[in-house]
């Protein structure tokens, strides 16, 4: 049935499992993080630092690209990949999550989404149509359905039609798909915090032709807890021979954690984000470059860190950088942080691959606060 | 007398010499650009980036690292080059210009300057000695030494007794200088728009042990005829087996007219500047990327440029970044900017070598408002 994914190994100790992806620009190795690249770009990355940090693909927002600098324009162009230099995988977005993110800018029926341009506060309608539209005209190697994505603090009554109407988007986008597209679509399942619906949305979504499955509204507000035990969960009941995608989320020790669960596929703003704040991650808890103990400090952020940063340069010139409002700080920053999330997927597929329990033991005690 | 440096060629047809120029971090093939680093970065750019556009010696500023990070504190981690990662030449300047913009913030005497930190308006003196102290704290290549630079319409009266000063000064540089050491030291004339100030202040620096002369002064407010007019009058006067600077100039046909003039060595942030604000450079003129008429531009900024952003980016993605306010339209920009003016560079050393009167008249015509 799903000739693009296939499970290399199965943990013995966990749900974790080790896949191939292959998409229409190449393969990825599962489980994978993917760099967010909001509106063309991983902000501060050169794509081939992205390909030297070992990067496999990309994410995209649908919503940023279809505002600016338009879809269309981007088709011209000769699609996503040629436009922003990437010839590697590219997953989209359905542009739902931004929408649905201006809160009172957007307005939802059963059509689709009324909003208000962030940039102009033009009127917009994004309907399961014409996110795909969107998303094909990217030419991206996959799309996401167009879904609703609930707070995690959303009543029964509210999830409960907002899951029915995911699922009849989900079909509506199957429709608008292009006959002999080589794009995967993914579904969406929400649900919520509540079990029963999520079963629901897995049963609905599992009896159509999606390539993969997302699970989406996590990490919006539900709490740690409730967050992890959703998502593993919803993994058990997916499909196993499909492709498992925890959208958004997340920090290092949630990432450990989905994967031992069943996760295949992460995305976060996280590293690039905390990057150009001043937050840098290592295997020993994170460092906040900004604080004067590292003023005259001669070491690398991470001692036995391979990325340019950490080869090159000490936590003294990352501090005085960043101290200095210096572009290079973000630059060396986000080097650093993807390198170690992209380390982080490297030694959970190293685990799988082994079964060493051991393994799993080194990479767990990540120290982050929350 | 000079065994660092040696004139491999003089041209036929105009004043400019092919050079090199022997560092203790490496040789540099003259007429060079300096690209600015002013905090320990040339921003935007890592410095693998710098060399791969055929970067040869960096200027950094001495005003800046010594009041952030401290040169104190880079001297303790290894000097500038270590800190910054650049393991090539690096020419500090003496941070008289940027104390000299300070403009009502500095106090000038015969003992220095005294002047308030534009990061936290805390006072300092600037002394020869000072600037020494801190130029080899930092370990550059080639040490400047502190001058008065005086603002192109000032008057005779003012300009001589500062041209004096800025003689005597240099005299108490040289006697500051640790014995022994690797670095060169630069002397800088000055004497404003009078031939016969700057003749007098030639034969009086030219008289001192020092290393090479820069010239400046220049490109502070007399106008584009004096410049060069100038500029070309004291190279003349300046001895022909050291190396010549024209500090701080520029755009590049004031570059192609210095070098025929005779100057090996140029810096400026016009490139590095310009960039960020989405101006950038090509051999048929410059290119405000900014411009409506880009957005669906599928070229290159520059059909035969061989810099990353014209190997993999269009007019219409570079454009998309600068209105997205993305970083890495500043990386990219600068890249090609700073390729641009390197490339600028290799044609100018090309015309001497071949003594082609036609490769010249390729140069100048760069077409370019001021």
């Amino acid at each position: 049935m799903s000739d693009h994914f296939r499970i290399l190994h199965q943990d013995k100790a966990t749900s974790a499992r080790l896949g191939r992806l292959v998409t229409a620009h190449g393969e990825v190795e599962t489980p994978c993080f993917m760099p967010v690249g909001t509106q063309g770009t991983v902000k501060a990355m050169l794509p081939r630092d992205l390909r030297e940090i070992g990067c496999q693909i990309l994410l995209g927002n649908t919503y940023h690209l279809y505002l600016r600098p338009g879809h269309e324009v981007i088709r011209r162009l000769g699609g996503l990949h040629r436009f922003m230099g990437w010839d590697g995988p590219i997953l989209t977005d359905s542009g739902g999550y931004q929408v649905f993110s201006l809160g009172a800018m957007r307005k939802l029926s059963e059509e689709g989404v009324k909003f208000q341009s962030h940039l102009d506060g033009a009127s917009h309608l994004l309907t399961p149509e014409k996110s795909i539209e969107i998303q094909q005209a990217l030419g991206s190697d996959i799309i996401m359905v167009l879904d609703e994505c609930i707070s995690g603090d959303a009543p029964r009554e509210y999830v409960q039609p907002s899951t029915d109407r995911t699922v009849r988007w989900a079909e509506r986008c199957l429709r608008a798909r292009s006959v002999n597209s080589q794009q995967l679509m993914f579904g969406i399942v929400q649900g919520g915090v509540f079990e029963d619906l999520r079963r629901w949305c897995v049963d609905a979504l599992a009896s159509l032709p999606l390539d993969g499955f997302a699970v989406g509204g996590l990490g919006v507000g539900e709490g740690e807890e409730q967050l992890h035990s959703i998502g593993a969960f919803t993994a058990k009941l997916l499909p196993r021979d499909r492709p498992r995608y925890l959208m958004g989320v997340g920090r290092p020790r949630d990432i450990v954690q989905a994967v031992c669960a069943g996760f295949d596929m992460f995305d976060c703003v996280i590293p690039t984000r905390n990057a150009r704040n001043g937050t840098l991650y290592t295997f020993n808890g994170k460092l906040n470059i900004k604080r004067a103990e590292f003023a005259d400090d001669p070491r690398p952020v991470e001692e036995d860190c391979g990325c340019y940063a950490c080869q090159n340069f000490s936590r003294a010139y990352l501090r005085h950088l960043y101290m200095a409002g210096e572009i290079l700080s973000a630059q060396l920053n986000t080097l650093h942080n993807l390198y170690f999330y992209h380390r982080l997927m490297d030694k959970c597929r190293k685990a799988i691959r082994t079964d060493q329990a051991d393994v799993w033991t080194e990479i767990w005690p990540v120290q982050e606060t929350p």
